[in-house]
């Protein structure tokens, strides 16, 4: 491989991160037809730290806008979160998560994805969950991660309209709507 | 209190037991309006074991039928099934499923005890859940059992139409629509 093409891949390199802070050294390998080391090395001279930082980093920074749960709360990694607005997360469909006959994930891990992230989006201390219309489109298999996007498509005062969607790589596992409505005070429920 | 108030009692506490097995020492005494200890005693001299016996007698029966799930695999502790038709669940709200600002049970255990009975109804090795329809109508507080009841209302081929509702004493807690789909063999999702 020569120096020019070395360059080149470490340009697009970058840009492949920037874009998604969350690809594995494996997945960037497969994307370049390089080695695994290769990449590490590339990313060793580009100053790019490894996939755990990064999103550590990420994670970091959707976390600290967080208002109506606590980081304990939030079901799967959140790695954008722009309350009132828009929010994405990923969960890694671990072997305690699927059907032992299926061997898909169970719908309620996939549900408390979505919930959750729902809930996050709501710009108020406390936010609960009032309805619910959703698709499950493909299961998600164990060693998948899913990644849940979430929208407020509406407001009206206390009420938000929330539409997430979940993926496996390009494929749609879970479409729904989420109306959820928001309380700033302690209210009695 | 008489003998006759006694007896009259004791054939009153077998047809509320029978109705309901799930009922504690405490609320039956409640109920009648005498002590804990009296309906101990009553239990004892009608040969009624504790609430606890009661309620592995009863959950033994329905995991029994238990056909498209394993039985570590239902949410909640399942009291009543018959497969293609009914079933009930009981979930009691633990401290670790409520929300540390809200103090209401999250909407992803409800979900999931729903979700699982709604599994549970199909007459077949394997089920996965295609669409929720659902409303949380009044949250579910720690302490709190949430008893949930489902139906299959229609059956098509492989589809099932499944109705759920959940309620804490006589207020609902959730109704939902669910479809879910049988599969009888390990087919590739």
């Amino acid at each position: 491989m020569t120096r020019h093409h070395r360059q080149e891949r470490h340009q697009a390199l970058c840009e492949e991160i920037e874009k998604n802070p969350f690809l594995t050294d494996e997945e960037l390998a497969k994307h370049f037809g390089v080695s695994v080391s290769t990449i590490r090395l590339d990313r060793t001279n580009l100053g790019i730290p490894e996939l755990r930082e990064r999103t550590r980093v990420v994670a970091h920074e959707a976390y600290d806008t967080l208002k109506s749960l606590g980081e304990q709360e939030i079901i799967g990694l959140l790695t954008e979160l722009n309350v009132g607005d828009s929010g994405r997360s990923q969960l890694l469909i671990e072997d305690t998560m699927v059907l032992s006959k299926a061997k898909v994930a169970r719908g309620h891990h996939l549900f408390a994805q979505a919930n959750s992230l729902a809930i996050a989006l709501v710009d108020a201390e406390i936010a609960v969950t009032g309805s619910v219309d959703l698709k499950f489109l493909r299961p998600a298999h164990f060693g998948e991660t899913v990644i849940a996007e979430g929208k407020v498509v509406k407001r009206k005062k206390n009420k938000y309209w929330v539409d997430i969607t979940a993926h496996v790589n390009q494929e749609k596992v879970l479409i729904g709507h989420w109306v959820v409505f928001a309380f700033d005070t302690e209210i009695t429920l």
